[in-house]
């Protein structure tokens, strides 16, 4: 059994983590970490985990995540490069699902999360956790970062465009659309029932901080120049993400060989799933699953192609995708424990 | 392996049911009938189910459904009864998560549901599929009525306090809240999103099926006479069911003491969870999962008890406890392929 | 021209008060006052707004409030009573959206608001501004204590039974529902769109503060002593409220008695509208409006009234009636500026 | 006193209309059609109207309608066009709110409505009913086409850009994302709450009937060859519409020159307000209200400028800005009984 540890397990994606985890047939949870709950029995604060998950929160204890095998940093932007050090050099494993680990360059990470990058070295190791385009070095790493959850549906709507030199990948557009869980679980205004909710609206239009991380991934999968102009909106449901990927075509290719390449690309992926040419995703087709949906449109027979692509958030988008990882870094099958059913209606 | 038919699998329930089943471990999926939809794959109709679901609905088959170990009806009032007795003849147990074989009071089933009932003996026969209170008769019966959603938590929230006798029987008020799920996925105006939605009403306050088959079975639990004044309301959330239950209490009776029956009533359900004494359960506390949630109060240590009851009315309110009565009725572990932990947020 | 002050008018009772006085044909709006937000163009906080309100939030200021007729305190409990002596002594009418104001039994205003009352001889002065039950008092008012939300509800839908005497006054059950706006504009998890979305619960079913100022107008009401259970639960709406009432009869009075007895009592009252018996009123026929709608039920014919009341917790029970207030003050028509029609769907 | 008639009433654009016309000072309600509902007082359908609208659903009636000064349709398509004739010529003025006197271009009409245009004259002389780019001819028009939704918001939010001669017209994208009721009041199963709900999809990527509406109008603000791919999407909520439209600047010009071209557009209009440049506006900002806003962003300070436009799909999507064009074919005051503050929250 995998012991693994979890810092910060009182967001959004730490409850996930935990509803994965506690059901994982190779996983012991072991601890649990928060300032702020210490001694809390985490099934007080989140009933769903009654009978479930026994655990207590803790206090951060670096004995305590030293005994772990692998420790998950569910944590603000910050916290896990403080820390991972002392937990590689004893030996465990990093999961990180906030930022610390995703951008290769630091000067783009201080600008964008203003602060600091305190082990550039352990950057340069880190390996970049968006499995089906990164398996090779994910199964190797002792650290992690996982992908924001919009990059994950950018990334992989564009790939096997980018890779097949079809388009001009220098005016992509994404115009992505998030369901409010994405925006964490502080108290904020913003993000309240009767603010959020019947509303709908853009935010970051002029920069957000995943266009940068999304951007230097791109990069790397063609030689041409990349620019990106990246739309996120917030949508009343609490689940799930759509991205509207907009593309010019720079070569003749006809629909079906469009589509060829998605299934080609994805054909051995257990959480791709690419849908027959024309289909309208729904989020909900995703929803609290591993799953990744991806369609392809072509509007008129023009020009430009359209992909549509939809995940749930929370898991593809973040905590199922960092179990992904971790299954890899410890030689499971990549599937272990992530087979849920997404949920319908 | 349990070889599993569906008829009628295009609803909530259905679906729910595909769900569910497509996971556990003891059955094999062999045939979905709907009439309407022959020969569409299933996971056409619900892309959730997209490479899990392999099976397409097919015309309603009796050589195909007699090939079956048991039998699922997700269908209207009125056709498991109909097509029944030639299963059970044929060796095919059933389970049917409509009204036919709920009531025993085969006048008050001609009353509420409007038609006739053609298998009096099998309704005899059929076992009420609230497990809680009827697992023996569950264990060994051939055919299973499954109960309502609303009579569930009322049944599971009333009847250690008619047990013990504590309780004015005679004026129970259930003030109960449905998520719009248990409405069904027929096409009406009276459920669409824009009339549902942000809106909060009533509806059968002044009868309501679930009435009856409630009394029937609290009639049963207590020598005394059962007066229920039941109150559907409709909640704008997919999900989720939420019984208010007010009863006048006829004994000195303390709330430890009050709580202990609770307790003691549920202590080896792996289903019913009983919370700390005047807790505030959550719907979403149980969301996707077959757990029901069960707290007391006693506001300003009156003569009036109040219990607080939360399901999901698709799992445990519907398609869950018809597996978890399929499992008692094979002989497998009542919760096999029931563990799903609930989704939060 | 009737000149307005608000004090505190960053939450939704304060930008619902601008709403309604934006286009009150009577009245100019010349005071909004928050301490945190000094200088901020009112529309800046609220884009509804604007080009309909040209206010900058001011700090507050004895100088401009005094200039004003009549203030609108929206502010958290206990900031009326602390500035109410001032402005009345310089001539200014003073309409409390708090509980400063409501209840008349000040050990019982201490016991839970947990702070001492500043002005108890202003507290006796002051008008309950329940107009429906109090018009000619609040006429005279130079200090009305608005009523809350959930009070108008149990108050409006009883009093007819209690004045007629036919109900037992000493067991009333109030079953009542809120949208989330109810619970205001402060940053919170609990009122998070993830955790109050796509989700039911009860709370405060042990003892809420408005059972108290219920309690003390009932018995107003009647002779008998009054016993009141009142459960107030969340529903995932923005605005909305809606009550179940039960009473149990204790006269002989047939179902047109009932209905007669509601029809009588609020026949020319402009606010309330008592549907035909047997209807199931919902909360979205009177979304963004100042109607009540109330409908009477008798289940089974038994002996059991349940009478229920929808309204929007912010105009009728919060915004709306305290207008309706300030115009009776000022001698105007009632409804003026109160006539908006429902928003449907 | 203006004579009103309103063929269809019982969708939301009908009831839309009512809850307008009900407060429109210059406005008689006259008569409103239903064949299936003839007889039923508006007000039992829906209740928002109780003591409002005291009219009752009449079986179509020519006798009726030819009495009224104007006739709105709100029916569905190919209805206005077969009863407009004799409307007209019985000095009757007609509004369409569906699509038979939309486009121009008859063959595009019966290519994506399905159905042989019955009156290709009155189509020539009718006015294309978008009042800020077509107010003149609406003046005098006897028959005005009112537009569809999503056009109001893509021709508002790229006429001044088209107009200027700043963009790149061959390649306009409009990624448009609307609330449910867009769909209207029919009975489907794919606009139930619990398909809707907590869910997010786009539809008609391939086209979409709004597409040719809008493209002809845009070719003619620019002697340029338009180019406009347009891509819809359902959003859980029931009011509200939100596109974000991308150009690709040709000319070299600064923000405050692009921010300029919008403020001049609009300066004096009524119901379109210009937000700052680089604003977020938010649908419930114009919730039940005729206002449009709308806010530039040009990211990274590069050659595309993306245009932010929100609406009421019911009001300046629909019925609000038929009303306006009603006022200005009676010479009444623009935004006469039209100054409803939008709803927040």
């Amino acid at each position: 059994m995998i012991k693994v540890g979890i810092v910060g397990g009182t967001g959004y994606t730490g409850v996930e983590l935990l509803r994965i985890l506690a059901t994982h047939p190779e996983v012991k949870l072991t601890a649990i970490t928060s300032r702020k709950e210490d001694g809390l029995p985490v099934a007080d604060m989140f009933p769903s985990l009654r009978g479930r998950v026994d655990l207590a929160f803790s206090s951060p204890d670096k004995a305590k995540l030293t005994e772990c095998d692998v420790v998950f940093f569910a944590t603000p932007h910050g916290v896990a490069m403080a820390q991972a050090p002392e937990l590689l050099a004893a030996g465990v494993k990093v999961i990180d699902l906030a930022a610390d680990f995703r951008l290769q360059d630091i000067a783009s990470f201080e600008k964008w999360y203003k602060m600091p990058h305190s082990c550039p070295e352990l950057l340069k190791e880190a390996a970049y956790g968006l499995v089906e385009l990164n398996r090779d070095a994910i199964r190797k790493a002792r650290i992690v970062g996982n992908p924001g959850c919009y990059p994950t549906t950018m990334q992989l709507g564009l790939a096997p465009l980018l890779k097949a030199g079809v388009i001009d990948a220098s005016h992509l557009i994404a115009d992505c659309k998030s369901g409010v869980s994405g925006a964490g679980r502080k108290a904020e205004v913003a993000t309240l029932f009767s603010e959020a909710g019947d509303n709908f609206k853009a935010y970051g239009v002029s920069g957000h901080r995943h266009s940068p991380e999304t951007l230097e991934r791109l990069s790397k999968l063609t030689a041409d120049k990349v620019g990106l102009l990246f739309t996120p909106h917030l949508v009343p449901m609490i689940r799930g993400m759509h991205s509207t990927l907009y593309a010019r075509l720079t070569k003749d290719i006809d629909n079906a060989a469009l589509q060829a390449l998605f299934e080609k690309a994805y054909k051995d992926e257990p959480f791709v799933d690419v849908m027959p040419f024309g289909s309208h995703p729904e989020t909900r087709s995703t929803r609290a699953s591993n799953m990744l949906r991806i369609a392809i449109h072509r509007p008129n027979d023009g020009d430009t192609v359209v992909v549509l692509v939809v995940q749930d958030n929370l898991v593809k988008g973040a905590s199922g995708q960092a179990v992904q990882c971790m299954n890899l870094m410890f030689g499971l099958d990549e599937s272990t424990g992530l087979m849920h059913v997404p949920i319908l209606p």
